[in-house]
């Protein structure tokens, strides 16, 4: 069924579990290590054929039941006029973090086919290649998880910069937040236009929050962005990590799937938001590491808090790492579908 | 009311709310300061005579309800074995991370009297000059939270290596946890005869973990510590941070007082935790950096969760960063008097 995942987004009846995994297309691929030996990752995002290529790698390789996009969060940050680079086995640094007024100020917004054009042709380019087997997903970091990176610098374990701008400088604070909603809002609606078949906002770094601190900086600029992409029909899937707190004001914000982390039992998060919405998730990434006996009662225990309900989506609760094995990916793969496979009416 | 911290923990009234903050002596003050540019962070915790000057400066400037024994999680990792240096601005480095069993097997257990015998010594001298007038904390790092340490190295975000030791090898990992908690329960206890009047174990990085993994990996260490500790008498806290899906499983291991995560609104997690346990927590360490309004209001805000039920002990959800101003945390200890003050019959 080459829609079992789109009809999962919508709580339709599917004939199995669909399953896809965040960073499904990386380092942990030989195929993928052999084009990063040639091309840096932003190479590899800014050409809409190596981004196809690298796109299409685990769709064939493992059989999943989406595609996603190869591209970076931080792309749009580059044509709002905030330079990065990935500093080797760093992570990003940004050249010149947005700490006051005047740099929030000098943030661009831009048209999407100007400032991430290769992303959108890539889409177009993926969804050809793709020819209707699988669908495709397209993505974007959420305003605070790129907020933390603009205001930080790079990745941060406390966020205490970015904390210390959203308490003592609030209205300078909903300036970025409501520029980089808009820049989201955009590309997002341009990704969807290019043929984008549902949409991933990442709010990665959100867990480190309060669910006040959601409620008063952060909700409101989620919704700005959820409410025009949901309303082209596309099913949103709305990720982050460590919100446990968080996941009934995250549904509040929007988004058609909620992403759950691998520390939040998946029974208990749907529960709490409500059988009207889809869930994704929620394997411990580090358990694709684990012996075969331990992932496959742990992958069980997931589809078992699932309990059968029409709208689950199978995947990590974060990225696959660069040192996993493929073939653990694979078997998850196969054990989802084998363990959820039904006749459907 | 000099014992007001600790007719908390045993949910007896109190005077007025007892406050106390995580890494309340350190370098946000000037005094401390001035004293590391003399000596290393180690020097000042080797030397009772620093280490009771350092515990002393934030009970004398600030008028905090309890002193909390100046060291570090890491010291018990040098006489077993597993030698460590804080690199500037880096955090600690461990020279040999233990990552097999031969790694396991060199640790050693020791006497806390040769090995640690200045922390010892440190908490006599801290009695003997508190006078009876301020309770004093000792405190170790729990199992998890060490070995996520010894194994990564370093500071961790993913906590990748541990979580493979644990997944793949988990009759190593037990064994390492072993040594671990008998290492801490011995501390602990020697700690307690030394005189500290109630002990915190931190288990700071524990919400990496979900309950499935808690449960498997992790409680029956904790409890290993706990159960002994707690039949001194002296009261515990159970403190983790990330831990909002943990609470439960953490009570059940031990402890008479569970710290509470900023993230993790107070008055929910007390009613899942029941109120026969004490809390303490739980403003977010940021909001030290906040402006007043904003500040007052949020401290108002976990007082007014705690409903003024016995059992309370005001703190963050995390350790005083070093930027913060210590004009702000005199403030918060003043407002959590103010706001609470009450007769006791």
């Amino acid at each position: 069924m080459w829609d079992r995942f789109l009809r999962a987004c919508r709580r339709e009846p599917v004939d199995a579990t669909p399953v896809w995994f965040m960073r499904q297309a990386g380092r942990y691929m030989a195929e993928y290590r052999e084009l990063r030996k040639k091309h840096t990752l932003i190479e590899l995002c800014k050409s809409p054929e190596l981004a196809t290529k690298v796109t299409l790698q685990p769709v064939n390789a493992l059989g999943v039941d989406a595609a996603i996009l190869f591209a970076d969060i931080l792309l749009p940050l580059e044509p709002m006029g905030a330079p990065f680079e990935f500093a080797a086995g760093e992570g990003p640094v940004i050249h010149e973090p947005v700490r006051d007024q005047a740099g929030v100020d000098k943030l661009r917004l831009f048209p999407p086919e100007e400032g991430l054009g290769y992303v959108l042709d890539a889409i177009r380019m993926i969804r050809r290649e793709l020819d209707g087997k699988t669908p495709l997903i397209g993505f974007a970091g959420a305003p605070f998880t790129l907020a933390s990176y603009l205001i930080e610098g790079a990745r941060s374990k406390e966020y205490a910069i970015t904390k210390r701008m959203m308490y003592r400088e609030p209205a300078m604070w909903h300036a970025l937040m409501e520029k980089l909603a808009e820049v989201v809002r955009r590309y997002l609606l341009a990704q969807v236009e290019a043929g984008a078949q549902a949409i991933q906002l990442f709010d990665s770094w959100i867990g480190a929050l309060s669910p006040d601190d959601y409620a008063t900086f952060i909700q409101r600029h989620v919704r700005h962005i959820l409410a025009d992409v949901e309303k082209t029909g596309v099913p949103v899937i709305h990720f982050g990590t460590g919100t446990a707190m968080l996941l009934e004001l995250q549904k509040q914000a929007g988004g058609t799937v909620i992403g759950i982390d691998a520390r939040t039992p998946l029974d208990l998060a749907w529960s709490r938001l409500g059988y009207d919405v889809a869930v994704q998730g929620n394997l411990d990434n580090l358990l694709l590491d684990a012996p075969p006996e331990l992932l496959s009662l742990r992958v069980k225990d997931v589809l078992r808090r699932a309990a059968g309900r029409p709208g689950h989506i199978f995947n990590l609760g974060h990225g696959i790492l660069p040192e996993t094995n493929p073939d653990s990916v694979k078997f998850v793969v196969d054990l989802v579908h084998t363990e959820t496979s039904r006749a459907v009416s």
